[in-house]
Formats: structure tokens, C-alpha cells, sequence
């Protein structure tokens, strides 16, 4: 075996869509024929299940080389296991078993976007003292797209100053979808459901919670900085109507829920000031000029902005079984050809998380119409110092319910909020108006 | 230094507009300061220029760490530099230069695309009998897209059945300036030249010799085979029209300029019968539902299916001072942090290059008016074996010059060509057919 190679004896956590992918790419007869020309020994060995009953119909599966077990220990207190691959999903269990292989001494790899987004610093620290430990972690965020071995290779002579993406295929299919059939958020939700690409609870992906994680984990590796999920600011698609997406259509323009990491300011050495930076969730206003416009459906988008490469976008598949699959079949080879890296998340810089982020501005007010109304809007955009772009009215179907939308100059999501809740106020008007970021 | 990381010594042989930028990113204070937090160690203290007397304005230059030459025997024969940086442009000088480097250990990174495209196999070769040497290239292929690294690493568990892309900015400006200004290929053309974008001799450009190299390097990274660049079928832009972006307009359509390069047949081991390839580098007709039709301007994009991910796609500038300089620029810090891969190419399977592509095509044909016309045609396309999909004719305006398009159902190249060979042979005929692939 070559110099900094490692047979790897590998012990599965869970064995659902994603597990049996991983075992198939490395267990079926003409992967492994691949895998050998690339000189990577890994056997799965043991797999931790819950239920020891279930049939399982697994290509290359042989009772001789895998045992299925139900108990954690049997894998972690198993000393001829030096890697562990965590598909278990969940938070509390997931980090006992991976703090504990680290611990042991067993390399991780990990598709647990959550639990890599709300403990990096904790996983750091564990590699810090076992240094002989690697941890891969390419399938957590975007699935079957590059984009961690990307940014912790392609960047590191380059500054990012921006990071934005499509990270969710539920929800960008059910927008595209919106946009483009006129479908509302209701039914499109529902048919998502029907066809198993939402859960029934539909939570994590239609209020950004899936978004949030990812974004924490780019922002980590993009620029440098720790940022807790929990404090990120996110708004989901619920109050996203196809009347947005008509008025997004006068901008040239479509809406796309984004993840969104952004320098403010550098670090300034002579004052000691900490880097400043903007993460957010949320439904974005996205000219079709942009790259990010044209992706439809279930696919995930990164774009990139930096000094050296301008802007830069990685495109693929999100989810499912083998996109997934192969970003964790990518670690193992990596791992197993003695190529991964030392510092799986990069260095960390200090830096401030400024949740009022500055943009353009998208704001949506329904009233029941009447006279006046520009005129009480305008004053209450002046008294919160925000600077009024254009307003756009699509025509007027039914007085009692007008909506339409007010785009704003650069200003301040605390300014944005401050005036929409003063205008939440005015008699005639019907709901809390809903604004979005323009990109 | 932590296990596994180099100290690099670089001579860097050239000094134009991407030597300048490698310099500056490893020289300038803040840049040499971010290397530092990554653990890399890269000094540049000899570069080989042409020109000695010329001044040159490096960003952090000191004469304390770096000399010029003029003689490359300067920095191949010096024992203390172990890495260089080849920036040279053309193959032979740069083909010494290399071959030498590797012969007495030095590790070689080079942004020169035809020697990578037309010595693979003396490289790879080289790198046996030298297994110390790392050699990196991913400033070879588009710019500031990291390609190459993608390939060597994100597919490796993964079965590759299509490369397709926009590699040349050039072109890619010249398409997109003709389909949305309705400006004549020579304008354009001298546009771009006035503009420093195009060569006074444009050739490598617009007659596709540019992409002929690079997609011969997607190919052996992606297919795992070699193929020669001359023998690549290579057609370049010169041909096109506005009249072609009228047409593929009607189809809901744009032309592109791409390289491809697919696998046509997997490998029989029972037979012991080859893979078999295609590889073509000609502008075709790309529908505005793909993602590539999006890609506007100097931008390049690869496109890559393949068995586990279905669809992916990497954006970026293909070229420019900095894009490239970031590339050659992740190759010293892969290199510096003991991270290169062992085997830069990649495995080698036996393949078979079927210039006799599979396609629908598009077939512009320009005649003086007449009766008959469609059935002459008709039955040439008939004799050739090419099933016509449909005849698009835009209103004619003069009848002496008439143009229009005939669409094929899949056949291959040398049926069109016999069927487009026998119809330049019409009376009625002008000039020969053009034809291009729809993608």
C-alpha cells in the first residue's frame, strides 16, 4: 500500500436511502473493481440499525464481510473499526457516537448537516487533541455539489465576500413551480407532500430551518467565522404568493429562497476590530440576469463571490440517494488515500454577526383601496428613513384586497421592519406587509 | 512544519500578466499572511524572463528573496529550488523546461494547457520514475473554475458519461454579443480584437484550437482517456451568422461554442472490446431550458453528467490575471501542505475516439429561391439515410439569398456531411450547408 493510504474498516450508522447508496457504491462488484484501480481499500463491516428486523436489499451485501447490530458500542468499542460513517440524522445521538469515534480514534465522516452546524467548534476542538483524526463531511450540505472540498480548496488564496445559494430542492421546486404554472403556496405545498418531496411537516424546508444549517457551515468555511444557526435570522416561503412572483416579473426578475453569507468589513489589525459579517435566510427578489434565476426544480446552486475569481457557481443535484451517496464515498476515497485535510473547517477568525444586514428592498402591502394611501406610506418610509425605489401596482381586480409593492434604495432591515410595522398599523391596511431582500 | 508539508523554493519561468498575479498572491504582505495561517511556506526566488531589462512593478518584490534570469539552466540546475512554476506559454521550450524539472525532482506546476493537452502520457510517465514529483495543472483548463481538482476528486467513486462546455471566453463574448445585438460575426470579431480580448491572428480562438486542448484534458480526467487534440473533429465559430441565432431562436434555442467529450460504449470486459468516446469541439444549439444556453460574456462553464449526480455544473472566469493566478495559486498550497494528488491524471483506460458522432443537427442551408427546393433536398436526405425533424424558413426578404433550416433526427456526422456534400452540388445552391449538433 502507498505511502499515506489507509485500509479502512468501516462501521455504518444507519442504513436508510443514503446508507444503503453508500454501501452500494462501495460494495457492488463493479465499484469496488473502480475503487481498487484507485488503490482504496474500505469494507463497511459492521452497520448500526434500529431495527435489526427490517429486510434489507443491499447490492454486494455478504454476510461474510457486514453484521448488522442495533447498539452504538458494537461499533464504537469495536477496535478493528478505524472509521465510522454517521447517517443516523438527529442531533443527540449523532453527536455521542461521533464525539465518541473521535475520541477512539476513528476517522468520521457525516452527512449531519445540524449536528455539523451547531457543533463545529466542539468537533475542532476534539480533532485538536486526536490529531491522527480526519472528518469528512462533504455530504451535509447540497448533496451531490462539490462545494465543501471546494471552498476548503479552491479559496484558500482568495478572499470570499460572499456566499449565496440554493440549498433547498423542496422549496425551489415549489417556487419554480409557483412561478411558473401559477400554482399557489397551498397546493403547491400539498403536491409536494403527494409526491414525497416534502415531509408531512414541512417545517425545516418551507421555514429555512434546513437553509439555516448550511449557510452556518459555508459561512464557516467561506469566511472563516462560527456562526450559530439559532442566531441567524430566517424567513421561509410561506407568505410567498404568485402575486410576488408576478411583481418580481415586472423587475425581470424571480424569487428563490437563499441561504446568504456576506463580508461587511474586514478585520482591521490597528484598531483590533473584529471582522463584520451578514448570514441570513430568506426569500430573495433575483434578477433572471443572474445565474441563480435559471436553476428550476429540486437543484441547488452556490455562488461565489471573491477577489481573486469574481463570482463563481457550483450547480447539481441537492439531495437523494446517490447524489448524497457519492459526496460520502467521496470522503472515504480521500480518506483512504491519505488526502484529506489536516483542518477540516479552517482557521476561525473573530467576527461580529450583524443580523441588520443592508439591501434593496421588496415590500408587499395589501389594503383595501382608497385614497391617500401613497401619501401615508410615503410618510411613514420617511419617518423610518427609508428612501421609497418604486412602487409597482398590477391592475386592480378587486378594490376590497389590492395588493401592491413598494421596492426600496439601499437601507436596513431594522429600518425595512420599523416602517412595515408602523404601516401594519394604518386602517387600511390589511396584513403585516411582507418585504424580501432584492439581490 | 506539520507531517507532510513542503517548504517550497519556486522558480517561475515567465513573468506576463498571470506571473505577475501568482507573485503578487504569494508575495504581497496581506496575501503572504493568510499563506501563514494555512501553515504554507512559498517563496519565489527566481524568475525566468525574456526580457531582463524590462521593469516590472511586482506587489511585495523585494531583491532580498527574488532574482530574474534569463537562463532557464539558472533555475533547473539550482539544487535549492524544488518546485517550479511554469507560465511560459507555447510547448516547446516549456516541454524542456518541464520534462528537466521532473527528471531532477522538482515539483511542476504549469497553467500551459497544450503541453498538458499533447504529453499526458510522457508526463504520467515522467511522474512514475519520479515518484516524488507532484505536478499540478489546474490553471490549464477555464481559469478561475476549479476543474480539475473537481475531476480528480468529486468523481472518483462516480462514472462520468458526459463533459460539455463553454471554455473559451473569447467566443463565448463574441456568440453573445451576435444573439443579443444582431452584430455581424466580423464586427464582432474586430470589436473583440479593438477590445484586447482577441489575438491580432484569432485563430486558436475562434477556430476552436483553444478547446480542442482543454477538452482533451476534460476527457482524460473525466473518461479516463487519451486523446490526441488533433484528433479532435474541431469546428470553430467563423461560420455562424445572425441569421443561425434567428433560427435557433425558433427552436427556443442559443449556439454556443462547446467542447464535449462522451462515452458512447462502457468498456466489454467479456469481449475485451475498448470504451468508445466522442470528442468534438463545434458550436451547437443548446435549448434555453439548459443552463448552459444562460452563460453569457466572457464566462466560462462545465457541464458533467455522470452516473451518481446526475447533472452538475461549475461557473467561473475562464480566464483574466487573477482567476488564473488563483489556480496556479491552490496548486502551491495544495503542493506546500502535502495535499496533491499521487497520480495528477488520473487512471488510463484503453478507448476508442468515434469521430462519427450521434447528433440531431441543425443544417443552415442558403440558396437563390425556386420550385423544387424541398424535394431536391428531401431526397438527398433521403439517399444519405438522414431523417428530416423539421424545415424552419424565416420570412425571406431577398429571394436571391434565401436561408433556411433543415433539423435531423439523430444520425451521425458522416451521414449529414454526405447528405450536406451532395446538396452543395445543387444548381440552387450557394454555398455549402452549414451544420452543427443540437445539444
Amino acid at each position: 500500500m502507498a505511502a499515506g493510504r489507509i485500509a479502512l474498516n468501516i462501521g455504518m450508522f444507519g442504513c436508510g436511502t443514503v446508507g444503503g447508496g453508500v454501501f452500494e457504491l462501495l460494495h457492488s462488484a463493479k465499484k469496488v473493481a473502480q475503487l481498487d484501480t484507485l488503490g482504496v481499500k474500505a469494507v463497511v463491516s459492521k452497520i448500526c440499525v434500529q431495527n435489526l428486523a427490517k429486510k434489507r436489499d443491499l447490492d454486494g451485501f455478504s454476510e461474510k464481510t457486514t453484521t448488522f447490530t442495533s447498539s452504538y458500542d458494537d461499533i464504537l468499542n469495536d477496535s478493528s473499526i478505524n472509521c465510522i460513517i454517521e447517517l443516523m440524522g438527529g442531533v443527540e445521538d449523532a453527536k455521542d457516537v461521533v464525539f465518541k469515534a473521535i475520541k477512539s480514534g476513528k476517522h468520521v465522516i457525516t452527512a449531519n448537516k445540524a449536528l455539523v452546524a451547531n457543533f463545529m467548534p466542539e468537533i475542532a476542538k476534539l480533532l485538536e487533541e486526536n490529531p491522527q483524526v480526519r472528518f469528512g463531511y462533504e455530504a451535509s450540505v447540497c448533496g451531490g455539489i462539490p462545494i465543501i472540498h471546494t471552498l476548503q480548496n479552491a479559496y484558500s488564496g482568495d478572499r470570499i465576500t460572499e456566499i449565496a445559494g440554493i440549498m433547498n430542492g423542496t422549496t425551489n421546486y415549489m417556487l419554480s413551480k409557483m412561478e411558473h404554472e401559477g400554482v399557489a403556496y397551498d397546493a403547491v405545498l400539498k403536491e409536494a407532500q403527494d409526491l414525497g418531496f416534502a415531509e408531512a411537516n414541512p417545517s425545516a424546508d418551507v421555514d429555512g430551518f434546513d437553509v439555516q444549517s448550511k449557510i452556518a457551515i459555508l459561512a464557516k468555511l467561506g469566511l472563516n467565522s462560527i456562526v450559530k444557526p439559532s442566531e441567524i435570522p430566517t424567513v421561509g416561503i410561506s407568505r410567498i404568493s404568485t402575486a410576488d412572483f408576478e411583481y418580481a416579473k415586472m423587475m425581470d426578475s424571480t424569487i428563490k429562497l437563499l441561504g446568504v453569507a456576506k463580508l461587511l468589513k474586514e478585520t482591521d489589525p490597528e484598531k483590533g476590530t473584529p471582522q463584520e459579517i451578514a448570514v441570513y435566510v430568506s426569500p430573495v427578489v433575483v434578477p433572471h440576469s443572474n445565474v441563480i434565476a435559471s436553476i428550476g426544480g429540486a437543484t441547488n446552486l452556490v455562488n461565489i463571490r471573491s477577489s481573486n475569481l469574481d463570482s463563481s457557481a457550483y450547480v447539481g443535484q441537492g439531495a437523494g440517494r446517490f447524489p448524497t451517496a457519492n459526496s460520502v464515498v467521496n470522503d472515504v476515497i480521500q480518506l483512504a488515500r491519505g488526502e484529506s485535510p489536516f483542518d477540516p473547517f479552517k482557521s476561525t477568525q473573530p467576527a461580529v454577526l450583524q443580523p441588520n444586514y443592508e439591501a434593496h428592498f421588496f415590500v408587499r402591502i395589501t389594503i383595501s383601496d382608497g385614497v391617500g394611501i401613497i401619501r401615508a406610506i410615503g410618510q411613514l418610509a420617511e419617518q423610518s428613513n427609508v428612501s421609497i425605489y418604486s412602487i409597482l401596482q398590477a391592475p386592480i381586480t378587486d378594490r376590497k384586497r389590492v395588493q401592491f409593492v413598494v421596492t426600496t434604495d439601499q437601507t436596513t432591515v431594522s429600518r425595512v421592519q420599523e416602517m412595515c410595522d408602523n404601516i401594519s398599523k394604518l386602517s387600511f391596511v390589511q396584513e403585516a406587509p411582507l418585504f424580501i431582500p432584492i439581490l
